[in-house]
């Protein structure tokens, strides 16, 4: 599969070129946030209309404690097998060898794989894009206490599209909390509206780079000026809230988490829907695609539940 | 002056040793919090009683903003002086070379040296401390925004002790906000209660530790087991509020900071009493004492004002 997606399967032209070399600069978005519409539900016009505004809609408690409980011992199962931590779609702790994400839970059949398919997600993610999506990437975080490092921020979209070759805005993520996320252990950080104009990056992207951006990102992420700009006209939000909160945002939208010193561990589901009308192309830095398991090219609908 | 101290000057037992090559234990305070009383003022009993239970005080806007943009001058003209970053008491930034923390401000002739000597603070040092106090350290900070840095949990006693020759609890810090501190720009976090017990620490202490340690503490920080169990006992606190806030804390309560990757930096003046009746001795190390900056040995009472 992948040696079929890195011939250049399209003619697209390229909406948002980055890395190209140029310096840093704010370019339109050309491309709709929200595509479908309220009357199918479960999102009500209002609602729609604030995610189409500020790029992200947080639901504390979205998950029961029940439900969720069932995810975390998966996790837990996860974090005790070293099986697991050979898999090439594990990423581990540089020093401790622990894990520290799995990538492509969506296809495991455990409650993890039924979680990435709960109607009550899909159906959110199918209104917001407007009919037919897959899941692009999914994998669980296990954040610890103590050494939880930052992630600095970061537009999705700007490496799904350099990187993985995806063409257009009409993608979204959906992170759901396994654990309790406060303001003192690192929670994601959103700025509001930053999805509404594309951050064109510096740089030029090296083969493999995804082996390094996954532990430390520091290609496709905004230069100071733009940044602080960004936060000052739309501020700053945290996604704080018990288990079980579901934030959703716009592939675009800048994001990222400060250190966890505290004892509390943070985890969470990470999962990407994608539109069908949106599939993956070769990468638009003329690089090899990422593995299958970081942006999954196979796009088989994921039916209305 | 370094030389004569040098020499052990008493034959104090060491009540406290840490980084004698033992496990990580925990030891009995040995030493009261507070020492003075509330017949004169300005702490009432109340306030005081509260400061021998949680180690700390935090007195939201304590100072103006008029009072705090004098000092903020003072810092940004020290950040711009390229005499000031070679001074021997200025830390910088090991990439950048830009100003991170300037010690001994309390000798200078400014707005920054006069807040360190500012009659409502040193009212209350001398009142916790029960009378004649100097400072044993003083510092104005500048944490930049985007790249804060994290600073792990410690105590300041544990280093103070063993590397200094601080005999006994009879001292106290004082941080005074020259910027706002939120809830996501890494606050000061302080773990309430910690300071009644003693952690004595595991490893032991190279020569010229402080030239690392200044930059990155990994001697002298709590274990995660002690660490937890004293924030399952006591919780975590963030000091946030305006520019101008104050927040005196026990030489031995637990602090630290996250990570701030937010666009606002983070400035304070960090001012730290001792007793005039807790002279400091030779570092219970064995090895030199730290320079003159980070402790200083002439003792001479701030009379009460």
């Amino acid at each position: 599969m992948t040696a079929i997606a890195h011939e250049k399967t399209t003619t697209t032209r390229d909406l948002y070129p980055s890395r190209t070399g140029g310096e840093y600069r704010l370019m339109p978005r050309r491309d709709p946030v929200v595509y479908g519409s309220p009357v199918a539900g479960p999102l009500d016009e209002a609602t729609m209309t604030r995610y189409a505004r500020d790029g992200y809609l947080h639901f504390p408690a979205f998950f029961s404690r029940e439900e969720i409980a069932a995810v975390k011992e998966d996790l837990d199962r996860m974090r005790r097998d070293p099986g697991v931590r050979g898999r090439e779609e594990a990423i581990t702790e540089p020093d401790s060898g622990a894990l520290r994400s799995l990538f492509a839970v969506h296809l495991d059949d455990c409650a993890t794989g039924l979680l990435c398919h709960d109607p009550r997600i899909v159906r959110i993610a199918r209104q917001l894009l407007g009919g037919a999506a897959y899941i692009l990437q999914s994998r669980i975080n296990y954040k610890p206490g103590f050494k939880g490092r930052e992630f600095f921020w970061h537009s999705d979209f700007e490496t799904w599209h350099v990187e993985d070759g995806l063409p257009r805005m009409r993608t979204l993520s959906c992170s759901i909390s396994l654990t309790e996320n406060t303001a003192v252990n690192g929670p994601l950080m959103l700025v509001p509206g930053s999805h509404k104009q594309f951050l064109s990056c510096a740089g030029v992207t090296p083969e493999n780079n995804y082996k390094r951006s996954l532990k430390r990102q520091d290609l496709g992420v905004p230069d100071p000026g733009h940044l602080s700009r960004m936060i000052d006209r739309g501020g700053l939000t945290s996604a704080t809230g018990p288990a079980g909160s579901v934030t959703f945002f716009d592939c675009n939208l800048m994001h990222g988490s400060g250190s966890n010193i505290t004892p509390w561990p943070r985890s969470n589901v990470f999962l990407v829907f994608n539109s069908l009308e949106n599939p993956l192309q070769a990468p638009f830095n003329g690089l090899r695609p990422r593995p299958e398991f970081l942006a999954h090219r196979e796009n088989v609908d994921i039916p209305d539940p």
